[in-house]
């Protein structure tokens, strides 16, 4: 068994690190605070014993040497990076769950077969630069580090740019590693586990997303003196169109899910009818073909409502992943665990995208849940009890020491 | 006449001064750049022969004297600061207009009765500190001065620091000056002018406003892990509501008009559903029944938009004033002008709010308007004639010198 003890008090020691205003994190990804929050997980990984490396995205991989030279490593982690009003677990408990296995295994002076890497993962939440899950994808070849590189917060800094200010772009090319196995231990973010009286999800899939940036473009003119008719209203437009987004969800529910977080109105001025709208729509479900549905009818619906109202709308796919099935023996060594260790399990699909969901593409690969209160996620209220995150981090140590061997 | 020439090349000479980035202005409120266009004003009049004076507030009183020692002056002005993306003439026409009148008077060696007043407003815009109008208001005793020192933009910063910072606060008690008269030249902003043809609108009212602050106040969650059933969308019941605020303003067309132009979500990420939507109401009419029937059946409206949804809404009061009728005998002195200049004049009732409008409430007032081109203002494309303005200053000097007296 794990430390729960240690394992909760690293998460509480690393929590301290971009504190936000209601108890939770706002540690965003390649700001200062994210660097301090790599610098304590090296320091640990390096007091653990490991060797840190890092490539080229700033993905940082400690290691823990194998008995045989000739295995390639299990690879367990996370990420660091938090929403900008975000929990102290999203992510985190992830990467430090890796850490808690070596620290485990050294203090049970277990050697294993294949070497061990701790992971923690750049930009996973995909708030600052979209799209989410940046570098565990440009480690799986979904897209190319120079367009990773490219992309731009909104204060127009590139992700490039800021990756090498903090100081963690590493010389190592992205995706050379070569990986046994992938485990993720994650919060649910969803409210089923607990619903349930669950210890542990086994995840099974995961449900594919589509992010969407959607431009209307209006006039920007006076709201005193501008006549109703002559009115091209950007912002009224989008409302509109956030309407849609939610009865295209409600219409494919409970199979899928639909809303829009991001939106900027320009100039954004009392007495300015807004000239521009940029906002976000996030559609999800486990059902690509749902997936496309919903891209499909909002589209034609928004189309709709500009050409009425006499307005310019312009679609930018800006995010997206398939939905998943992850390996089945990484499965099976999961739920085997959980069984093993006596929790209570079920079989679950996760809502929110994660690294493991790229990584599944180049190594076999499968995720743990640990319930989380109230299914409250991407909220600095974000909670969980310190024996469900033990309980999680039994279930990886065991999944993750059965996979590398002993 | 006045010298159309030199008041034109006066408005290219200020546009140079917080360029926009689409050929307009970005010249906010006690911002670095409204300090420069402040110190050129200064300039100019001072060359002309004035006195300036600065109150607490910042508002400007550029002084050319009378024959009568014991006249009150005539003042005669608008507004230096701009919208973030807006013209060139919006507000600085009125205000070089009255340079521009105190020059002509130089040139031609004539001294008024009553002394001249070229002003300038501080803060017309309300764009960053809400409301608009705020320091004609302050010296109509609308407010308090500690009110408005108190007002805060996006950033935090008070109105009465940022005032300080850029070294234009002065020691005159505001509201201390009695006038004779006042008198503002400004763009239309409005599209009637130009459509009927006419040179000059003499503004006999102005429409009444009233600005709302929202706040809708839901939960923060993960787009993609949270159910469909269990979110509280405070960005979709937002939507709900800029539907409901163009239906209300519609259903009173062409008595009214309403719109949203600002709009902040949070905590503005894309896999984040809005924990909190602000944003602002935009009502105004000519009939202050009718923006009181717009401002109670919005709040029932969007209290069930709410309330169906499980969410909180407060709404804050931000700005507003009353319809306004302007003072009969300085209107008749306006259209008197235009009559024996021969210029082509309509009556008009101002859709957008002006320093004149508070100003009404303390001394006798009225407007003189020039069309703008497609009625389009608050944009940086807002354009004007170098005619259309020559003949609004030419019709504001008149009804200025003959109510000053020669
Ligand atoms: N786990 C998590 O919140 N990931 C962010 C990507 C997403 O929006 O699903
Ligand atoms: N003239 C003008 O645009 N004033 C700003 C106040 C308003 O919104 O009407």
């Amino acid at each position: 068994r794990i430390n729960g003890d240690r394992l909760w008090d690293s998460l509480m020691e690393m929590a301290k690190i971009g504190p936000g205003v209601a108890g939770g994190n706002n540690r965003q990804t390649l700001t200062d605070e994210d660097a301090e929050g790599r610098a304590l997980f090296q320091k640990w990984c390096e007091d653990a014993g490991c060797t840190m490396g890092l490539d080229q995205m700033g993905n940082m991989f400690a290691r823990r040497e194998g008995t045989d030279p000739e295995a390639l490593p299990v690879y367990v982690g996370s990420h660091l990076d938090t929403q900008p009003t975000g929990g102290k677990y999203d992510g985190v408990l992830g990467v430090l769950g890796g850490l808690e296995i070596i620290r485990t295994l050294n203090d049970l002076g277990i050697k294993t077969k294949h070497p061990i890497v701790a992971t923690n993962w750049t930009n996973e939440e995909g708030t600052r630069y979209a799209p989410a899950m940046l570098s565990s994808g440009v480690f799986a070849g979904m897209h190319t580090q120079d367009w990773a590189y490219d992309r731009e917060d909104a204060e127009g800094k590139t992700f490039g740019d800021e990756l090498k200010r903090i100081g963690w772009r590493g010389d190592e090319e992205v995706g050379a590693r070569k990986m046994h196995a992938f485990f993720e231990l994650h919060i649910e973010q969803g409210p089923i586990l607990e619903a349930e009286g669950k210890d542990i999800g086994v995840v099974t899939h995961g449900q594919g997303l589509s992010w969407t940036q959607i431009t209307v473009t209006g006039k920007d003119a006076h709201t005193g003196s501008t006549p109703m008719p002559m009115r091209k209203n950007a912002g009224l437009a989008m409302g509109r169109i956030l309407e849609k987004v939610d009865e295209i969800a409600w219409s494919h529910a409970p199979h899928a899910v639909g809303a829009v977080g991001h939106i900027d109105v320009f100039p954004n001025s009392r007495n300015v009818i807004p000239g521009k709208a940029m906002f976000t729509v996030d559609f999800r479900s486990p059902d690509l073909a749902v997936i496309t549905d919903m891209e499909n009818r909002l589209r034609v619906a928004a189309e709709d409502i500009v050409e009425e109202m006499g307005l310019q709308i312009e679609f930018e796919k800006v995010g997206g992943f398939d939905p998943v099935k992850f390996d089945d023996s990484c499965v099976a060594a999961v739920r085997d665990a959980a069984d093993r260790l006596g929790y209570s399990h079920t079989d679950i699909i996760s809502g929110a995208g994660h690294d493991a969901c790229w990584i599944n593409r180049v190594a076999p690969t499968a995720m743990v849940m640990c319930p989380c209160v109230d299914g409250l996620s991407h909220n600095e209220a974000e909670e969980i009890s310190k024996d469900w995150a033990a309980a999680g981090a039994d279930v990886l140590f065991h999944a993750v020491v059965e996979t590398a061997e002993i």
